[in-house]
């Protein structure tokens, strides 16, 4: 044992190499029916929907979705290190939104030709969702992130991150890298989940408790986060032609490969989670600490 | 002045107003011989090169530049929520590295497929660069941040994002979205300024001091952060035709495009990040606070 501990120390693990010996019960399934499957013929993002933490917009989602309402919807937007935003075809009898309306603040003026905030024209929104922007902490056993995050204290819940506001006893899913929220105009319009997007730039923590986050893209994000950037205000395609067909949004199926989240309780994430937070190997200088959104909770294919 | 400050509170700005109000005083000049130009079919990237911070890495790109080495070089590697990275062409007298050699450390094992830290094969760089990973951060008036960052006390400087180490006396510039740095292969090495590669993802604060950071992408960066990931390890390219060429590397003349950076030390700046840091308008509730990389500074092409 003693040989073997000095070669850990000599070599600790990678987190990629602690996430590959993660042991099955470290892993937990993704249940199909919180499995969307956003395909294209660009690819498909699977997206795992988080219904502890936005019931009531997920089941509008699921709603759009049983109606076929995103089959023959598109990718509308692409925005420069911010987000990828899809929508639902307007519905037939225009009591959900919109096609192009709602939209996902501006994110900076980082670069040349920035713009400003807006929305677009569209009918208002009949229907009011609550804002699912926080939930009761309470019940929720949260895997403290061990780093001062900027924005709130900080850490994992079933595989999530998870921000928490200890007075008002409440916690939000973060908006980090291939997070998914639901479009809105302003407030007090909440978005019907008509028009959804996912984050490809910096964590956008300035979202967080200001947009309904319903979930995150576990696969195939970069045929997303690799199209066109959209010459539109706000990042939006300025014609139909540059948009990305939607050709079928559904939910999983015992057919479909089957996906497993490092577990956040378990002893192969809290040391996934001390590896990314002091890297070794290639590194000179470990960290010593690490904001939310740079744990990027591993993800497998169940075999 | 009542009625027009009450009016500023009831609709304050927001940062794209502020930056678009700045007047020509809270602007500096980025000078054409720190300003890069990497030209592709795909499209240019404008880099500006921080000389303050990594004067030996930059002199050597500079002598790389002027040689032509990398002109009909390429983009070898894309690596989602990471890192475009790009090479020089081989030296004929194969003292400068390598072609494909040096890599930024793997990002995570965030998606099914991720991929382990390593490094191909290469030759043993024969000059070793002093490791440009901080400086003295005296002589440097940074303006504070004004939040708690997770990593370091943080700020700007001239238009650079900065962290710092109080007790040891540095700074150094930090990796966010566009940061570039110079890749290197395992310590000692530093790179020798042949591969570069620039931030495509949540800002990978880790690398902080690890790598040399020369510069950031001030225009460009979608036509870049939009390229086909590479599907090989570490997001390299498998084959040669996946790679986008260079078609030259160069510095920039009068007759390019001039660009301005907001200066850090300016009340716009000021008003800029108190606004980032509490957004307004579509926002129900301002964070109250930023981390450092989601304050992308203002770049504007002068009139």
């Amino acid at each position: 044992m003693i040989i073997i501990a000095a070669l850990l120390a000599a070599a600790p693990l990678s987190p990629a190499d602690i996430a590959a010996a993660a042991p099955p019960s470290a892993w937990r399934a993704v249940v199909p029916e919180n499995l969307m499957l956003v395909e294209t013929p660009r690819g498909t993002m699977a997206i795992e929907l988080a219904p502890d933490f936005a019931p009531a917009h997920i089941a509008a989602i699921r709603a759009l979705v049983a109606a076929g309402r995103f089959d023959g919807g598109a990718i509308t937007r692409v925005q420069d290190n911010y987000v990828v935003q899809w929508a639902a075809r307007p519905g037939p009898d225009k009591t959900l939104t919109s096609g192009g309306a709602a939209a996902v603040a501006a994110g900076s003026t980082a670069t040349p030709g920035g713009v400003a905030v807006g929305s677009g024209p569209g009918p208002a929104h009949p229907a009011i969702l609550p804002a699912e922007y926080e939930r009761p902490a309470k019940g929720l056993a949260i895997t403290p992130l061990g780093s001062v995050d900027t924005y709130a204290p900080s850490g994992f819940w079933n595989g999530w991150p998870v921000a928490r506001d200890p007075k008002a006893g409440t916690a939000w899913l973060a908006h980090c890298y291939a997070s998914v929220g639901v479009g809105r105009d302003n407030p007090p319009d909440t978005g019907d989940g008509s028009e959804l997007y996912a984050v490809i730039g910096h964590g956008p923590r300035h979202l967080d408790r200001n947009i309904t986050v319903v979930g995150r893209v576990i696969d195939g994000i970069p045929d997303f986060s690799s199209l066109a950037r959209g010459t539109g205000p706000l990042g939006f395609y300025k014609t139909p032609a540059e948009q990305t067909v939607l050709t079928k949004v559904r939910f999983a199926t015992a057919a479909d490969p089957r996906y497993e989240v490092l577990r956040s309780d378990s002893p192969a994430f809290a040391a996934y989670l001390a590896a990314r937070t002091n890297r070794t190997g290639f590194f000179v200088r470990p960290a010593g600490a690490t904001d939310l959104c740079n744990v990027q909770v591993p993800v497998r294919v169940a075999k």
